[in-house]
């Protein structure tokens, strides 16, 4: 069965969570927007049905629609041996995945605080006083968080849950790559003091279907017009 | 047994979602940090434990804690019934808490969109501008996907999932009724266009536990000084 992904096609934003697991898991599947265009994407959230989702990210399967980044991921978790079997482990699993989905959308309101209706031309004092929090003290607070998984992880500091690679690796690492996007100055001095994820973060990268996907031109750039993670020198402090 | 559960003291916040769940579960609990002070709290959080939460609300379960609101209510449904026991059911319910706790935590970010190292006072012009926003179109673009999963439900809209209550319904209920309270102008302007909404809210809120849960000394009330849903009066146009 194929799945069929639906996501702004220009945009990694918090649909790249989905294609990391995707891609990882080897999985048959379809960008939809990215080949037959926006339009597509509007009407399949246009469709009456019972379970609608509220807005993109979501995954057709068969005939139900999944919404919402985290519940795509506990869903694909369980399909594609991306979490632990136990329900304490997938719990746990999603508990993390839970914090990064704040930690990346914390990232996303250093640069549109007041929301989408202003540019950021429009709102750039706002987004540097929020940057500026930003910077200083929850990028420290989040990664020292995961360090901290890491290290005391009974099976070692390989990943964040267990043994074995699960999605909130790859969905840490999207977060780690996006920071380091938009925040290379504040980066460069923050995360030598989180070895485990640095170290995490580089063997992600290393993995065949990883590298092969990133070097692919199914992965969208990060870039400063739209998405999680932008990159405006003013907010790198 | 007795949960534990975690959470500042006199705050609502997003622990008030769990301790709905908890209270019309009629689940034996202590809320701990109401009764032995915020420094229980505190010490529990300091536990060097190899699953900590990042943030409270947290729920101790025997040697177990789990946190993030979305996910201790993932575990509650299954304990008490408080969700579908179908696989797609479980992930349908957990998609709308998920959208629940977006709308709630953008009814959070109209007060305090520069983040809370800065006052209100201090930040008042920018949440003026987040707050015209969240009015004039987020509030109605969410009620109306809530009111259209009412009027689509195959068992009638009486729930949001299926024939029963689950702990989505529970937090909407808490978000109408922090909106009723933080913005109260503009929610007498909108609410009249969702009937299923406001009637699903007026039934939940006769549901006997949370009726007396409502009536007790258990329930903390809205306030302005911490929580999501604050009222001020210049945000709410």
């Amino acid at each position: 069965m194929t799945y069929e992904f639906y996501y702004w096609p220009h945009v990694q934003g918090r649909g790249e969570f989905v294609r990391l697991a995707l891609e990882e898991a080897g999985a048959d599947y379809v960008d939809v927007a990215r080949v037959k265009g926006v339009e597509a994407l509007k009407a399949a959230m246009a469709v009456e049905s019972a379970e609608p989702p509220f807005a993109p990210p979501f995954l057709r399967v068969g005939k139900r629609l999944i919404g919402q980044t985290t519940n795509i991921l506990l869903f694909l978790g369980d399909r594609h041996g991306l979490a632990p079997k136990s329900a304490a482990g997938r719990l746990w699993t999603n508990q993390i995945q839970l914090t990064i989905a704040d930690f990346s959308l914390e990232a996303h309101d250093t640069h549109h605080p007041l929301g989408p209706r202003l540019s950021f031309a429009e709102q750039q004092a706002a987004a540097m006083t929020r940057a500026d929090w930003f910077r200083s003290e929850r990028i420290e607070r989040f990664l020292a968080w995961f360090e901290t998984l890491l290290a005391r992880n009974p099976r070692g500091p390989g990943h964040l849950v267990g043994g074995r690679l699960t999605y909130a690796d790859l969905a840490l690492f999207q977060t780690v790559e996006g920071l380091r996007y938009a925040f290379p100055r504040a980066m460069a001095r923050i995360e030598p003091a989180f070895p485990l994820v640095v170290a995490l973060n580089a063997r992600i990268a290393a993995r065949p279907r990883i590298r092969a996907y990133l070097g692919s031109s199914r992965r969208i750039g990060f870039h400063e017009r739209a998405g999680l993670f932008r990159y405006h020198p003013e907010l790198d402090g």
